[in-house]
């Protein structure tokens, strides 16, 4: 058994961990969520809507869960300018069930669906549906590392494909897309948006499904958020061998409760919809996100120390990828990032480098802290 | 968009809601948990460990939650007694899609699974089964509203059936078994122990598989428990169909972390676990289960004015069903009761009547108040 590093269960004097100072938090996810969020979690875990019940240990069926579904729906609908047409659902096991859900509910024998292949996760949905279906490959940037999303006019769609799937960011490259994919014989849309989902304004009415992990931009680990469409929901194949938990269509009908969903995440989630809402809305959001990624950008534009390897126009706002000029120095780099307080600015394992994640809930400051720590790391090692 | 009841996020003074007079919350899940551990989860939702970075905002694979991850295991092993023979995991989507995930995985064409048909979950988990193979309903209890537990000799077993399956407590209709079925072939037994367990010390070497979802017992919703022993994992049928997250092999090999997993949840049920380990194991969990319950049943069988409609040996020590003289009565109880701040004490809707679940985490004081409760309201409706 290893070595005990968390404390047992006491009682916390939570007035005073609330002064602790934090770390700059890049993670890419689980990610930093805005700190009124966590205050008024602190708060409801114990006691949520004078119920005297905190909001772990409430019924998913009871009333006080009823109106934080509600408004956790209500307030995702005003985000994000979802129509009434689109169901909004919960639904566990993150994306990586829903890179299987969707070609089990959609991808009908003598089908094909089209995928655009612009990173490792792009890629998981693709081997999954390959276990369903018929995949076509539309485009892939796989022969430049990822470092750039296909053009428009590069792309092999299918005429009549059942659907057409892509991943509008690409946290591990640091891609993103600019615009939604124009199909030819104009197939459901589908998007894997986990990692920048209501980070800009959203055309909802061009997907017939969006879905996302929430750990990035929305809340905790253990949800996604699934936006779909009433009309392509009844188009399901309804494959009589489905598991009942595989089916959109049950998540829909009982309205994300067929049995008892992530309470907690739902909630989490509905408290950033309102912090995003006092925020000002998408519209905002997108112009904070802007100036934050353009702070580091045009750092790294007028530096010849650090390099960013993705393509100027499909740069991410998100997730900003950048490598000193050496293996060496990118861990140097690191580990003096991280005695200086820059946590999680690690690349993924198959990039390696460094990776900025910068979604909506991370402040502008903690940019500028990290321009100014690599202009002095620059300074030293250049 | 209803009235918003909940407030906007905002910051709030856990020192003072922690003083709040808390409800007694008879939930039968999510349900209540130990006061110690939420005190815990307010401190660590905004620093844990002293990292500077809330439980929720680490990333999955970094150094914090690596420990938060080997320390939940480690905890179980110990409050559990799980020899190394079994696999510990933790797994999204709930108990229902572990119906859909065990015949996925363990029922071969041709072969047969034995189920207990012994209330609304049970019968799930069948039903779910039959999408995927034979199944064989080795006894039921439903020509009696599910009120006893099927004796031993009565059950008809298949000779080498690929496992047998049965739920160790019956949430809704308050039964519990007192052993382990004894399979005639020694198919390998798979329990779904979502309502009792680590309610009493438990033999996990008499079962291939035991999972329990966590918002009884446990911690928060979305996530289960599977322990799992490594020859049984092996003998999946490893169908080529599989969606990759229905596979137990790839929860096991990458040690609960293919995808992000819950984990909130994970850390929380760590913590429970501790908690577990300071109450004195489960030996001693099992004496204080023992007492509560007795407080309730010993009234019941004293009074002419509540029945408990289940069989007296097959009474559970986690839910506790009764009804008064009649509908009428049931409501206006119910009614009283809620306005007393005795909370969640209707029956499932499926069964009607009253339940109180007085899972580990519940206090005996709780348990005290409502028999108090209760022969007031017998002496004025009596």
């Amino acid at each position: 058994m290893p070595t005990q590093i968390l404390p047992s269960p006491v009682l916390s004097a939570t007035k005073d961990t609330a002064m602790t100072k934090r770390a700059i938090n890049f993670s890419a996810g689980p990610a930093c969520l805005p700190e009124s969020v966590i205050h008024q979690a602190q708060s409801d875990l114990w006691d949520i809507a004078g119920s005297g019940i905190g909001i772990l240990e409430h019924s998913h069926r009871g009333k006080v869960f009823d109106r934080v579904l509600e408004e956790a729906v209500a307030d995702c609908r005003a985000v994000g300018g979802i129509p009434d047409n689109y169901h909004v659902l919960f639904i566990q096991g993150g994306a990586s069930t829903q890179f299987a859900m969707v070609p089990m509910n959609f991808l009908g024998s003598g089908q094909t669906a089209d995928y655009l292949d612009t990173g490792v996760w792009a890629n998981k949905a693709i081997k999954e549906a390959q276990i369903f279906g018929k995949v076509n490959i539309a485009a892939s940037s796989k022969d430049k590392t990822y470092n750039y999303i296909p053009d428009e006019g590069t792309r092999s769609y299918t005429p009549g494909a059942a659907y057409c799937h892509y991943c509008s960011n690409n946290t591990i490259y640091g891609t993103e897309f600019r615009d939604v994919p124009s199909h030819p014989t104009s197939a459901p849309i589908i998007c894997d948006a986990s990692s920048n989902i209501f980070s800009r304004p959203l055309d909802v009415t061009r997907h017939a499904m969006i879905y996302a992990g929430a750990q990035k931009n929305l809340g905790p680990a253990g949800c996604v958020l699934v936006i779909i469409s009433d009309e392509f929901l009844k188009s399901s194949q309804n494959r009589a061998d489905l598991p009942t938990m595989m089916r959109y269509s049950v998540h829909a009908e009982n309205e994300s409760r067929y049995n008892t969903p992530n309470t907690f995440a739902i909630y989490l989630m509905g408290q950033v919809f309102k912090w995003i809402k006092s925020q000002g809305g998408l519209t905002a959001i997108e112009a904070m996100n802007n100036e934050k990624a353009a702070v580091l950008y045009n750092y790294l534009e007028a530096t010849d120390f650090y390099t960013c390897p993705t393509r100027k126009q499909d740069r991410s706002n998100m997730n900003i990828v950048f490598k000193t000029p050496s293996e060496d120095l990118d861990r140097k780099f690191l580990a003096a990032a991280g005695a200086a307080g820059l946590d999680g600015l690690a690349g993924h394992r198959s990039a390696g480098g460094m990776r900025a994640s910068i979604y909506n809930a991370f402040p502008i400051e903690g940019v500028r802290t990290l321009v100014d720590f690599m202009k002095g790391f620059e300074k030293e090692n250049g």
